[in-house]
């Protein structure tokens, strides 16, 4: 809480982090497992489970924030109770992937934020982005979703 | 996740904040409903439920905390899934309340870390401690566990 | 740091917070006094000094985020001095502000991260939206720059 | 700020770690030069300058974080200005270093904290811990002041 008594803004972009590792685990290299024994606290609309996302990537190539957006619509309270966050992949291109993400308030169901993140995976030994492949965007497809920002 | 892979000690003491309000509710003036509804995030050993010891001290009152003690024993990984913090009174004093915890890996059960807070009640009016009441005493009793510290 | 070694984006967050107040004020009823003693740690590009811009709005009057977008471009790296930011208003309409961010590394003088944040005030009485006065816009005019974002 | 509008006790937490590193350098392996150049924006009491403390551990040795005291004696009002810490080590044994520090506002010149940390040094290669060398002991000595812990 900030001296408002609201979850502050800059937390607000660390539940959406968790979410995203929740949803998609945590980059290669980084974290260790359990996240497959903790399916049930973060759901994916439309999909059947969680998908091994940045756990796939190589060694060496490094899963970044290239840009944020979110747009708050309410307050959120501080709750005893987690709150909910839907996200999913909006946008595949060769060498970025977008996910957006609703940030809803777990006792009234309100949608305080819309969120989007786009993400780039840096080689860090060539010092390039690496584009997705084929296969990559094939098992993502499945998990595209309709886009909150034009 | 810091420079070396594990949690951060700072995250730490944030962690624990949440378990103390998800075990005892969220101090007075501070906060929205929700945490009755969200039993079985939290335990507390020896109880048989959570206890709103926060959210009972008067309105002007504000739970501050003076002391914490933080032991750390191995490094505690990210990893997706909750992480385990069971946590309980240490001890009871006339203007003084001490909680202790213990934080647990939730895959391999290992203790992270052992820690304690002591908490005092200021009265923001006359600018005095608040001192706990018989009734605080007796409620608090019930929860009253061993101290990990001397 | 995060795990790879870098500034967290969540915590950029936090450093783009940080100079908006140190530039602007903290919002009335929030932070003591200091800010004008400080003077020289943060600058503003195009203007004379510090404007209390948010230290002059009225009691329960909130200044809320309602947006935020920032862009990466370049790894901030974890030094021992001070981060570099400039802040400046990039749009006034008549019920939110917007404010554009450079993040400049301290040695390297790269952009790190382009960043906006549109404010909007909220009456927190009525939940009302508070509109900015002829007299702020004047103010503000002044400290006008150009968007970073189309 | 948190819902009492002072500094939160987790953010305490940071203040101290980057007192810490603005005082003896970031750990071996971690972050980038800078430190410094910065000079200045820290004071270490009793010594004539910075000391590369951890940048002159070896690799593959992290500077792990072992126990944590802190006592608050005064709320941290949120300023535009930077606080004030002092760091000093306070004790070293042959497996562990310990710092004391004084968290001081820096309009009022209250201490507002007394915290410890002790730091022990891991070697992640053998799990062992690793021994300081009389010459770093030697190096220490001369920074060694009281504790403010019994």
């Amino acid at each position: 809480m900030d001296a408002y008594g609201h979850i502050n803004n800059v937390q607000v972009l660390r539940i959406l982090e968790e979410a995203r590792i929740i949803a998609f685990g945590a980059p290669a290299g980084t974290g260790a497992s359990g996240t497959e024994e903790g399916a049930g606290t973060a759901g994916l609309e439309g999909s059947t489970g969680r998908v091994s996302l940045f756990s796939g990537i190589a060694d060496g190539v490094q899963a970044l924030v290239a840009e944020h957006r979110i747009r708050y619509t309410a307050s959120l309270e501080y709750r005893g109770v987690p709150v909910l966050v839907d996200v999913w992949i909006s946008s595949i291109k060769p060498a970025s992937l977008t996910m957006d993400y609703l940030l809803v308030d777990p006792v009234t169901h309100e949608v305080c934020a819309r969120a989007q993140t786009v993400l780039a995976f840096l080689d860090t030994e060539t010092g390039r982005l690496v584009r997705t492949t084929p296969q990559q965007r094939k098992q993502l497809t499945g998990l595209l979703g309709e886009s909150l920002f034009r």
